[in-house]
């Protein structure tokens, strides 16, 4: 077991809906050690990999990616939600769709900053039916550059988002892969 | 000239409307070697403070607060926005008014993360007329925390925000305060 998950064991909260609160370390508060810990752990597991980027979407991926981008020497690239359909020629734009606000937003990253010389870690708190990271993966496919892997806090494994990303022939690395949750009880079952 | 002020001065892209472009590494793309010198910059102005808690705001302040973060050990809270008016009794709630967007958000933070034994630095990329800086304070003394200090990347000297704060009594460091910009010629001037 590493430490995230069992960060998650003692402290995350199961909720009715299959809704799991990790808000006291990783996405409202968040420990800034753990996301160092975490940082080294995914600069283990994509040794060898030339990254020169990292990608991340507003707000909660941020600052995973911040710490995150320290072990690997490179900037990090955030896309913003945006609300605006008068979206200018400068941006790549993709469409993501929420599952827990229920909303569609646009998400959008200035040309400047991902190109064909870029070789991008995708980094994002969560991943649940994957949308999110669809809109990512398109934004950087747009943008001529190589996803040499993706790193995900907590993957939803009972959500198809995960199995979609393995299927296309991605390395995605979720440092805790959640098969069940229990409201009742408060248990949380890790793939092994 | 302290390194922001550099960078400012080498990357940054002044816009008709006193607009300054530092999206190349403050607040779209990232430096995160310039967001750890920012830190160290901070760490020493702020000597002899106890701080056990960074308090920042979706989006641009979370990466440079977690930057940061790791120089006082500590962890980071951020303020979200929310567009929800069904807000229940677990936030802290203030009104904040965007300088750029024209728009208006709720920020809420939970009452979990921050109480009355709390010691807080605020951190955030600008400060303008300061609405979002002063949401942060009524959300700290909602908490019955205690302000330290603020630390703000690029202040905008020429409008109120840092006057109001600093005649209120908070110790504000800006690392760099613009006085004066012309889009004409590229000009940045610096307060000494």
């Amino acid at each position: 077991m590493n430490v995230l998950e069992e960060r998650i064991l003692k402290d995350g909260i199961v909720k009715e809906g299959n809704v799991l609160k990790v808000d006291s370390f990783l996405n409202h508060q968040m420990d800034i050690q753990l996301f160092d810990d975490m940082g080294k752990e995914w600069k283990r597991r994509f040794e060898g990999k030339e990254i020169n980027k990292i990608l991340t979407i507003e707000a909660s991926g941020i600052g995973i990616a911040v710490a995150v981008a320290r072990h690997f020497n490179a900037p990090v690239v955030f896309a913003k939600k945006s609300k605006s359909i008068n979206i200018d020629g400068d941006m790549y734009v993709a469409e993501v769709e929420s599952f827990t606000h229920k909303t569609k937003n646009q998400v959008i990253v200035s040309k400047k900053f991902l190109g064909p010389d870029d070789h991008v870690l995708i980094i994002d708190d969560f991943l649940a039916n994957g949308c999110a990271l669809q809109g990512l993966i398109s934004i950087a496919n747009d943008a001529g550059a190589t996803v040499e892997g993706i790193g995900i806090a907590v993957e939803k494994g009972f959500q198809v988002g995960g199995q979609v990303i393995r299927n296309l022939g991605f390395q995605l690395e979720s440092l805790a892969i959640v098969d069940g949750m229990d409201a009742a009880t408060g248990t949380i079952t890790f793939r092994k």
